[in-house]
């Protein structure tokens, strides 16, 4: 059966179903056109459970119906689904995420165990989308009927969908980044509330790193045999503040060609993606909205701009030493974490990559 | 009559005495060696009024015993205190700091009104302690017996305080520093909490022009006739974050001369001041603490350390883009305001500069 | 023009439409299947400007397309639109809603002006919709072609919706209720950032007195010349928590009769009213939602039930001073207080009452 | 060696000591004048590593001196001191105080464990001294040497405390109490900063039902053989809210006696037990004070009151349910918890029971 877009239904399983990412994934697949919700995995001990009885649910609406319902399998790589989405914990992701890809699953895996791998791809679905070519190197040489691609670090996502059209367009040369993190990128129970109350914890273990390296490799090349990093200087200062949702981050980079700054908010007002043109059901009508207040872009008000897909950027102007400046804001665990992956998904269903 | 330091005792006055800055000028002066309030000022309005009965008072503990009955007076070029700590609104100080100044009053104010005036001097008391010579210029060129002495504004005193040995040492060359700002900040009622509870505000009015200028005047020189710029770029990124007191922010800098990181951290933690040396009352013995620890400084940990008058430093490591990084926190309304306006009264009292 | 319920389109004016209040009415009304937004009203002090030029808009979303647009207009007795939802400031409403109601405008108010007068009625839609007969009362006694009526304080409301049911089936003799509310009821810039982070406040002015009288009001009765309150005896302790939006209340009350909990529960879960009957465009489903988990409600995961217009009922148990104990939680800018006015404006518009 | 109050030195243990409340303990012992830190515990898992090394500090302050270098000791019943200060979890308690009471030490624990022992006594220092008599029984009934005695829960304490002179003046019949507790009182990593910002939870496990049992102990007798619970019906609901110390608390109750509103305020205000008798080092001057602004006690302006170990009571009225109403607020980790425990010591210390 094909919808309206000339693409086939799949089923899905969403690996580690239960934590706020996994919650993320089924808030978003319980009633999308293209993929159906077929399992749910979780860890050997809460098997067999219907996932209502063991799952606190971390959102605002209740539970999507006929969720709740449904039983907790124990990850294992004969799962009945087409695709996988993972938000598996790290050892779990390295134990099973390559078995599902060898048994003929194609994961989209939120987790960093593969990120950095030579074959696998880690995409964003509007910034490097030529990427995915990689699959077929990937297929090759691991043996796999299936795949694995990636998405990034919700820091990385936020930073790199904003600065993708500058990349393109003039050239980065040096980046120096502050970000200021939300709670729910650690997840659940995750920060506990005596460190986060009236408080900020100027250090997320691996975070600096993270961003670095995967920014380098969204921004960087596939050249049909391997991946090769952008090159640039970058430097990033990762903080933890008292907001539940929404990644803030302040850049100041340095742009080849000196651009005027309006040309620089246009570069980004104005950048499209595959997802725009294939109109891919989660993206975003525009990937990077720039704001003109110069109060803005704020948690509260806009880590929910094209329903979390959106980056919001604002205060676009001159930098003393770098060149530029501004602020951009994304929503950590929809444009940074489950939605991204279900983004790549639908790119690759779109293309027929899966 | 001298104290044990041979400091004589000075009646000093509050102007803006019911603000937040102005009760923190009561609390680190109710019992202090060599300052004795002998006034309290405020608005026309309230004047006449007993100081407990129109003020609500903002700390954990409560008022000084005796401020709660004190008479308010009008701010008034008379006021019968030889030292006047200014918390004024700008347009009150605009009218009213030179006025006293010119009837014999020291004026230390805390106010932007005069920051930038060519021979006022913008004072942290370790850092450019030699600015105070301007004072003999300013009162011959006004014609004033008094004087004014500024501080700066609270972010930039904790970014200057820490970078000043740096600077000394090894020459800055440039910096891009990125601040989460403590609602305190703002004084009361200052930020509405439907703009601070799980939110971040990625803008402060006329904040990053200051940060930029008086960083350069407190690093800066006197010539004897003239302040001079310090020379190196400067870039701010100012945020309010939902925390109540202490500003964090994050420093990325280049220096002269290469120095390895522990070379730095010697740097600022070896770090002593006139206010050190001459043991002011309110001087910390450390004004710039290095801590070891990879998450701190953090706003609930360490913003009372040295009862608020040091800065504490953390995470000094290599920066990819501009050769050094660290974060610096400091609190805003004692280092960053009052507590540093009592600071610089008593070097120049200590000094007999007035 | 009559629309699908028969109801024709009326055109609407929101008075006091640039606070938090007057946005929720925007937001409520934007695109509302009876009401168009004709008029936007302000201080004489912003009249002439675009609404988006002078307004700050607080929620998530942006401002709904064509209201950005809209010139203010001075409050004033001549306003082209049926039907005013007022968000006015007290005095203003004293000056503007009876002369409005004079001139033929019916008025639906969130201030508390006219709520206890004794020919307004005071009303939530699915509680004591008999009370809008006392419009005629009113129109007769005060000569008016339009009309006033009120709904409640955003406390009081939360409580008598779910403690209606009960009323109505067994009858309330007792009750202390204590609240935690949110930071919006108090209105934008409302609770200094300061007094709200890591505190609480025990007190709102004038709010335990209102919950007091208007509950009894609510669930008194209109014997056709005049209101009676409800004879229960009602204490309320009103405190602040650092909430956004959401009023949580602790409840223990006597009932007559002897009901068990599963009774109480079932009456409270099963109540309909009017408007659920009428199938008013605002009506929630099911007014009061009895949830069995023992940690909820909680403004985070329970304030948008029924998008705002439920309430949500927890921990239904005995009590051992006073019989029965629950938690209730309402969303106190929407049901709490705009949604409430728009609800009663249906209603009496479904019923051409005006 | 005995101090200036004629009470010889002892030596001190503190179980569970990496905790919150066992780090409470250490603060307030570190210099303290009767007792001396000879050991700190922990499970098997720490035993034999440096403090300084697996604790993270939660405080402001800095560890105190020679306590970052003491060697955590595994949990035994042969520690060297008299004195043992209980932080352990219920398990681990539930395990070792008796041991530790059997072998000669005296317990004094602030876990649950032994609270409703028929033998143990459970002790506020003010309000019911005389239940100390009870290890008379203790000891000969269960051949012990050493001894135990408990303080209760934090919200428990905080309630009893302020009530106790109401009880004893005139006579309790009925309390409904709603708390809003800190999140502090959970420990740590305890409440998730994604259940505390913006959000109430309206449940804490088993805090109703200790509130109640330890209240009714607290407020009993001891008749030289048994201890009976006071006679008064008691009803409370337990709220957590994003606060990080301090517990605020309504209360409407009854008494017999029919007392006047200010009989009630001053009743408590002059309230004095034997720790201020005995001028104990870490008593109150006044355990309950009585403040008169409308809109206190707030726990930023009040939790400190007294160094944590006074309870603050605001708002006193007349309640139309029950007859009296207030707010009451303690500092849930101090007074609630670690204070009390020393204060308990101290007096059986001062009083040569132990």
């Amino acid at each position: 059966m094909r919808d309206t877009y000339g693409v086939r239904k799949r089923t899905v399983a969403i690996l580690g179903a239960s934590g706020t990412v996994g919650q993320r994934f089924i808030a978003l697949l319980a009633s999308h056109p293209w993929f159906e919700i077929a399992a749910l995995t979780t860890s050997d001990a809460k098997a067999g459970k219907r996932f209502g009885d063991v799952t606190a649910w971390h959102f605002a609406a209740d539970m999507p119906d006929g969720i709740a319902n449904m039983k907790l399998q124990a990850t294992r790589d004969d799962i009945d689904a087409e695709v996988c989405f993972s938000a598996l914990p790290p050892d779990a992701a390295a134990q099973w995420e390559a078995a599902l890809a060898k048994t003929g699953h194609h994961v989209f895996s939120n987790v960093k165990t593969h990120r950095e791998d030579a074959d696998v791809p880690l995409i964003i679905a509007e910034v490097n989308p030529d990427h995915a070519a990689a699959l077929e190197v990937q297929r090759k040489k691991r043996g796999w009927s299936g795949s694995i691609v990636t998405n990034g670090n919700c820091s990385a996502i936020t930073f790199a969908l904003a600065a993708a059209p500058l990349h393109k367009t003039f050239g980065i040369e040096k980046v120096v980044v502050s970000t200021m993190q939300a709670v729910s990128g650690a997840g659940y129970p995750g920060v506990p509330s005596l460190d986060a109350i009236d408080n900020v914890i100027p250090f997320i273990g691996e975070e600096e790193e993270k961003m670095e390296r995967e920014t380098k490799k969204f921004l960087g090349s596939w050249d049909g045999k391997a991946f090769a990093d952008a090159d640039f200087a970058f430097s990033a200062h990762c903080n933890r503040v008292p907001v539940r949702d929404g990644h803030t981050e302040t850049v100041s980079l340095s742009l080849r060609g000196d651009p005027s700054v309006d040309e620089v908010m246009d570069t980004m007002r104005t950048f499209r993606g595959k997802p725009q043109e294939l109109r891919l059901p989660t993206a975003p009508q525009c990937p990077v909205i720039v704001r003109a207040e110069r109060d803005r872009p704020q948690p509260i008000r806009d880590r929910d701009a094209g329903k979390g897909m959106s980056v919001v950027v604002g205060r676009v102007r001159e930098d003393p030493v770098l060149g530029y400046k501004y602020v951009v804001l994304g929503h950590n665990t929809i444009r940074g974490a489950a939605g991204a992956s279900v983004l790549n998904a639908e790119l690759l269903a779109a293309e027929e990559r899966i």
